[in-house]
């Protein structure tokens, strides 16, 4: 596999209903040393224990909204009164690294990420079944029944965007789907995008080809 | 990795410059067992050795066209007042039986299998370099200096449509490029297009999700 000059990361749309181990297989994938996650901005308030740049970059309103003007968000939503959003500058600095960014973020803001990056790789998650997803919100014991119910319910209204990602990782034993999410990550360095420059030197080459008249050998 | 019902092989197109590699890679491939080439159908006659249905399906040029009218080709082109295609229900035979069929096919016809097929895999390979596609045809020793000039010509004037492809496969190191074709097939299988029922059925289940009065352990 050969990459244009040097090798950049790939940016990486994790979605999928809430319960489905999203969060596991990012937890799998950054042991690999080669990936990484980036932290979002919000105007939210922290929890307590929540630590600035490390949870999240805590801002003030105006920040926020200032950064909206400058184009510097890849995507952000509006939930409960408050923003969330992605740094592009933080994701293009770790990619330059030559990481992985994986965005553990909705579908709105995925489609927002298409739109802007269009050699972003998106994939949804999903459990094997619906009884399965049940058993694992319910093992997860922060839900009560009646919220786990409704998240269910809202799935189902979600899942026909499913559609628009890139790929489907059925997330049934974690070993599997963190080998599928391992896959994706070398299939797609193959996208033609990726190759451009290397294909452009290719043509030119191969149009004014002659045949040496002394063969290396 | 679940793919609705029974599981059905990929429709893999293979493309690009000759001397690239493509037989070597396919060769690789069929001695994984699940995947199998599609034998070609041609109006031209056959050469010593060629065998019927074997190395092509010799048809006469009424049962061609008739073919073309009835819509029973996937693709197929015309060369030097010879036809040659693929048949549709080849190839649909063999992916019943869950073999992933590979067509080293030129561009034209892969652009013509894209159409009819959207879920078609297209890969185009390419060599590392241009110097490394006239070694190899030299090395090859069946073209004249000025064939093989001219060849390599003609693949810079293909090559800006490689961009059409799904994937770029660099043929450096075989076993690489046979490692890169086998995650191809892997992540193939996760395309939403193979999981339209599976999801469908959830959406359905997770809908009129009701928390069970009992929980199986």
């Amino acid at each position: 596999m050969r990459i244009d000059g040097k090798r950049e990361g790939l940016l990486i749309v994790l979605s999928g209903p809430s319960g489905c181990g999203k969060g596991t297989i990012v937890g799998e994938m950054l042991k690999r040393g080669d990936c990484a996650v980036s932290v979002s901005a919000t105007t939210r308030d922290p929890r307590p224990g929540e630590v600035n740049d490390v949870n999240y970059h805590f801002l003030k309103k105006e920040q926020f909204t200032q950064l909206i003007a400058q184009d510097r968000l890849l995507e952000y939503a509006q939930y409960c009164d408050n923003y969330y959003g992605t740094l592009r500058d933080e994701v293009d600095a770790l990619r330059a690294e030559g990481k992985h960014v994986i965005l553990e973020i909705e579908v709105q803001g995925a489609m927002q990420i298409k739109e802007r990056c269009p050699e972003a790789v998106l994939v949804y998650t999903l459990p094997p079944s619906v009884g399965e997803l049940y058993r694992r919100l319910k093992k997860r014991g922060t839900e009560t029944d009646e919220v786990i119910e409704k998240r269910i319910r809202r799935a189902g209204e979600e899942l026909p965007l499913a559609d628009r990602y890139d790929f489907i990782l059925f997330n049934d034993v974690l070993e599997d789907a963190v080998a599928d999410f391992s896959s994706i990550i070398r299939t797609a360095y193959m996208y033609p995008v990726y190759h451009k420059n290397q294909i452009g030197e290719m043509i030119e080459d191969a149009k004014t080809f002659h045949v040496p008249d002394h063969i290396e050998e």
